[in-house]
């Protein structure tokens, strides 16, 4: 087995969700990451957690939903039990065609996600990390060879986290401080409060409230959008080729959107629910390791000199103890190049400029 | 997809499972029973049933029980509260490797086994059925090619089950009314009393608390054994192979034994726990579409013409209400040939000579 196969999985369970003896682990296995699956076994039985594997595979997923007639259960109380009484889950993403779900209906989708919000509370309120194992199909999907495709992986993964977070401990610290952050780009011109709202420096360890691996972004849960934003950057959601996405704001929700391709799949996500229409996350990519677009949003979202905005879901880590950002079932990031001709401001000041932050200088 | 993995499926969730709308659904997936688990999945969507993959792979579990020290958390609570709210548990075994697990010391699958017991049973305690994809793995081990065994599988599998099932109720009547068996054969002369037990029908269906697919046996729990009995047909138990194995019973306890190959496996299952040194099953092979032994226990228990006994626990099915029988963290099935020249009494009566019943005729 590839020697970094082990690494991964060192960094997966040490550094990013701190297992310890005693934890209940769930590790979600794609069909093609069963390598992966079982190097973080290992560790996990040195470190003297207890092991329990699911199987996350896109086709039973399909071929479950497509023969549904769509009455889902909610949150099932089995699945719900499970995640409240586990310590850990991590994922280990890995399918063997990241279209796999292309023809399951959007509103099938959403319904089944809208039904199992609660199991999905319960997972998030773990140690989560998500992560992908380095296979053929996410190689097709960023148009390079498998070989090629792993060593930028592994590049993007087994970093020197501790040094990339001092780095973007200074992102943090301006947003923490700042009410209200403005984006300039090409069309773009946007403007969102961040008021009272705390930034995620997402070092890739639940420590740092990452849940990502790799990471190498700041988030915060931005408010009250204004403008408009045109994403740059083409992108795969559900299956399906996204491209060009305009949305227009107004007093924090979308009310108007386009879309050069893919604009039913934008259409349906709006219409998931009324969270759905506003955004949930602003991150800013700050990992100079990942140095290409590879469709891929677990990567894509963390290049440097690029900003996702999210659809949806806001992550509790961003919101004062006990205030609940903007709820909903999707989490659907999009994202727009921010090197040449952009401008990043908080409070009026400029942050970063064509993709050079400020503060690196 | 070969049609025949659809029937398959249709067979597992109607006739062995009887799933219903809003039935919770654990359905546990060996790596290459990935075919297998996505016809399932849409036999549970079509019936409206809710679904939860495990991932069952013996390479993982060997990674996590090598790296362990041993000292194995008891019935981790997450598990035991998954199985506990489960209706369902269908078990789709396809491994890669038969003997994947082939050097994890006896003893630590063993404490392994015995820290997950209350785990075990709430997952016997749910609508459980196993059966087996047909994979190349599988036909390695029972020598055949890998077409050649498909076409022996889904015989074995894609039977008419209820006109079986009428058959195999006369040998259930004689073993419910009866109090003693004496089983003959070679070296073997056995008795064990089946007093007050009751036989099961085993039809490849929980209606007839039958957990298999295939199935087409009848057995019981037998108790207060005596005599010998040597195991003619060749195993692979734990992954290790197992020849001529050879009993003595004392008062339902093992007094001596011997093998002319894997007497190390048998002695360490013989040393788990007490229970394990009586047996748990008296089982009558009555499948005479299962043609030839495939070194796979679901399928050759089953053949026509072949007892099995087993070391370890006793199926509550088999013992009055409320009584518990032989208790223990293994359930280890042993098969003896009983075609030519051997006898199979009940209380002094010839039920089958030489491989035929006497209701056969």
């Amino acid at each position: 087995m590839d020697p970094r196969v082990y690494e991964h999985a060192e960094i997966l369970v040490d550094w990013s969700a701190r297992v310890e003896r005693g934890d209940d682990v769930v590790l979600s296995v794609g069909p093609d990451a069963h390598d992966l699956a079982v190097a973080v076994a290992e560790k996990l039985g040195e470190r003297g957690a207890t092991l329990l594997a699911t199987y996350d595979s896109s086709e039973l997923t399909r071929a479950y939903l497509r023969a549904h007639d769509g009455e889902f259960a909610a949150d099932p109380d089995y699945e719900r039990a499970l995640y409240e009484r586990a310590d850990v889950v991590l994922r280990l993403g890995g399918g063997r065609n990241t279209s796999a779900m292309a023809d399951v209906p959007g509103e099938t989708r959403s319904a089944y996600r809208r039904a199992r919000t609660g199991v999905r509370e319960a997972r998030f309120a773990t140690r989560w990390v998500s992560t992908a194992h380095p296979t053929r199909a996410l190689a097709q999907q960023a148009g390079m060879a498998y070989e090629e495709y792993r060593d930028f992986a592994y590049d993007a993964i087994c970093r020197d986290w501790e040094a990339l977070a001092d780095e973007m401990a200074h992102l943090k610290t301006r947003l923490d401080e700042g009410s209200e952050v403005r984006l300039l780009a090409g069309e773009t011109d946007l403007t969102m409060s961040i008021e009272g709202r705390t930034a995620v420096n997402s070092a890739a360890s639940v420590a740092y409230d990452s849940h990502n691996l790799p990471s190498g972004e700041v988030f915060t849960a931005p408010a009250a959008t204004e403008g408009v934003v045109v994403f740059d950057i083409p992108m795969t959601i559900q299956g399906r080729p996204v491209r060009d996405v305009r949305l227009e704001f107004d007093g924090g929700d979308v009310v108007d959107h386009a879309a050069e391709a893919g604009e039913d799949v934008i259409a349906e996500i709006l219409e998931t629910d009324a969270g759905a229409r506003r955004l949930g996350e602003l991150g800013v990519g700050m990992n100079r390791g990942i140095d290409r677009y590879t469709n891929n949003i677990l990567f894509d979202e963390k290049m440097a000199e690029t900003v996702h905005l999210a659809l949806g879901r806001a992550y509790d880590a961003c919101l004062p103890d006990g205030e609940t950002g903007n709820e909903s079932a999707v989490h659907v990031d999009l994202l727009l190049d921010t090197g040449a001709d952009s401008r990043f401001e908080i409070d009026g000041e400029v942050v970063a400029e064509d993709g050079t932050f400020v503060f690196e200088e």
